[in-house]
């Protein structure tokens, strides 16, 4: 089904958004707004004025996700909805499109199918999850794993950030710890539009990706100890040097993730993105160095091939260098299918408005990836100019915003017309 | 000459002086001793006492440095002095000797050449270096590079802590801001005794050593400039990793030095002290990377070859991994040799009593180095157990102590007499 946005409405929406926690960036436009912070509060409660000046019925969780109802008189009202949404909350110094344009996107696809009169056989709920980022409160996805049953609200809200604060006293003081929990099984369908983060479809001249598969993650936390020595008075043959070892590790676990590319898996990557030398002076041999190591594919067997490498780079590290190093793996997700139903709707949806879509998979992870464990899923992208994100650079043109909510729109009112 | 030491006297010196700044170490015995602190107070105000009590006539310069001259009836008050000491300050939880071995070895040989009954001809100078270590004010060697005028006591007393306390007034809330400049210049010679905080006086079972030359010093900042993204939607492909560029830096200049120590040189060392990774989060390709790089040898050409070599590696990792690098050398200071009078006269007064001496040279800096440039100096060295230095773990025997002291009175005498 084709349903034609309002461009101009989701762009002013993003742009009053956009000014909720703005920084002042040398180039491009950034916000930084930190779950239950006074930006984020002001962001939330621009959020629920355009979900109640559209209709829709709307209830805060007990962890502070926003939900949006629209039942028409064409729904059975305990029918299961069809969701859309995404997050209001950025990195420090994030953009404007990550999280608030899948959640304006949903508003106005609503806001489409009502101007359009389409008649839904179900409900259609917007959604904004609480904490996506994971900037202040745990490592992301908070809200969605809540709503999934992954995680219960008491122990999300007993959480805490670096100052001690709990997050239900930091939703107490914004005003946004409701009653409940989001139950995210009773959904017939979940869609959420992103900013894609990399260039395949800037590469590709598409406005639109539909999301084959969002790739597992695995984080491991690696510790290599030597001997911490004076750097003068230590000479080369006498050193166990951290770093040293470290640095043929970062370099293993890279050539790991491009054999993989070679050999098996375009979509392999491998990281290490944190590094932290001790005691870290100049005129010191480094005695300790702990590193953070990404690893991920839509293929569960290469993620395992690229973090066995690194445990044999370790073993061969501790026999050639004669440093202790341990790994550690507190963070693994298989890869995450969607929906195929979903999928082709959006395909459908796509054809029908005369606008181009291309499948493609996540490599960052996203709320629709706990979603998916729960209910039929779908993740759609539109370009990122340059796949940069994260950043004030991040941007999204204007025309891209509105045609992939078109499509996202269209794939929603034919799953809830159904 | 031999001049026998009173070892328990030097014994009680130094555990004296190992009280102020005490910390509860899991192993050994540490100090925290910042120059202007409480406990730096203390050591000072203790070792005054000490010099006083041996009859010396103490003076405080502007930098806090001190001086105790001790002038008998057989020196010719107008000739140029013998001196000898070290420094009391210590790195954040240091060992008990570095620095207080030699500035209370130069008080015992003074009055063990008292003991003794010596009629030097000259007159002999106790002195300790304000702030050595540079752990809270400039870079270290402080209060020797005014004494050579290597520095103006205006520039030192200006310098600032992370605080932005200044030097000047550290030392007026000790009361150790004295007036005049120390005058390294009129010394005849200049004697220090240190720890090695190395191995080769523990391999060879020497209790003295005897320094050739102080290693010439390169210091050496490095920026790496990638692209940070995300380490999930950036494929292998398309990333501008800086960690991953830095890790290749680590390895060349470690081969470098390495290759160096093979072919010219054995006393040659590199190290990347220090790294600094931004954003330093393990789902992000990192952006940024800051290194610190140590370079020395007894041979500038050697420190030359390394540098070159680390030069080369970056303009190899621009082309090849397309960062930007830049190097920068803000710290350099050329191999200094040890003056051939004072280090006979070493090995003669070894020999007069008995103990062992042999030729080494030193790795780490010392305030030596400085007044090396303005007058004959010379670098004694005690053995440091296992090598370990700048740790609660830093331990000499206290036998070595009394032996090492014994030599360097002797020698003292020796030249003090001629």
């Amino acid at each position: 089904m084709d349903i034609p946005v309002d461009a101009d409405r989701l762009r002013a929406d993003i742009e009053a958004n956009a000014a909720f926690g703005d920084v002042d960036a040398d180039e491009g436009r950034g916000r930084t707004v930190l779950c239950g912070s006074d930006a984020n509060r002001r962001a939330r409660e621009r959020f629920v004025d355009g979900l109640e000046d559209a209709g829709l019925d709307v209830t805060i969780d007990a962890v502070g996700n926003i939900a949006g109802t629209w039942t028409p008189d064409s729904a059975d009202p305990d029918a299961d909805p069809v969701a859309a949404g995404s997050h209001l909350d950025s990195v420090p110094e994030g953009g404007i499109f990550d999280g608030p344009l899948g959640a304006y996107a949903a508003l106005e696809a609503v806001r489409a199918m009502q101007d359009a009169g389409v008649d839904p056989a179900r409900p259609v709920e917007v959604v904004s999850f609480t904490e996506e980022e994971g900037q202040r409160f745990a490592d992301g996805l908070l809200g969605s794993s809540v709503a999934v049953g992954e995680r219960s609200a008491e122990e999300a809200l007993a959480l805490t950030d670096d100052e001690g604060t709990t997050l239900e006293s930091a939703l107490d003081g914004i005003g946004f710890r409701g009653e409940g929990v989001l139950d995210a099984s009773e959904w017939d369908a979940w869609y959420e539009l992103h900013v894609e983060q990399d260039t395949t479809l800037e590469r590709a001249g598409v406005p639109v990706g539909v999301v084959t598969t969002i790739t597992g993650i695995t984080h491991c936390e690696v510790e290599i100890e030597g001997e911490a020595n004076h750097a003068g008075a230590t000479s080369m043959g006498e050193r166990t040097d951290a770093l040293a070892a470290a640095a043929e590790f970062v370099l293993d676990v890279e050539s790991a993730a491009n054999d993989v590319v070679g050999a098996s898996s375009e979509s392999a990557v491998g990281t290490v993105g944190s590094l932290t030398v001790s005691p870290n002076a100049t005129n010191v041999v480094p005695g300790r160095v702990e590193a953070g190591v990404d690893v991920r594919d839509v293929e569960y067997g290469s993620m395992e091939t690229i973090v066995a490498a690194a445990r044999d780079s370790l073993d061969r590290l501790e026999r050639e260098r004669g440093v202790e190093a341990d790994l550690s793996r507190p963070f693994d997700l298989t890869p995450t299918p969607m929906s195929d139903r979903l999928r082709a709707a959006a395909h459908d949806a796509g054809e029908a408005a005369g606008i181009d879509t291309v499948d493609l998979h996540s490599g960052a992870a996203h709320d629709t990836m706990y979603v998916a464990d729960v209910t039929d899923a779908a993740l759609l992208f539109a370009p990122s100019r340059g796949g940069i994100s994260h950043n004030s650079r991040e941007w999204t043109d204007w025309d891209d915003c509105a045609a992939a909510t078109r499509v996202m729109a269209g794939a929603m009112a034919d799953v809830a017309t159904e």
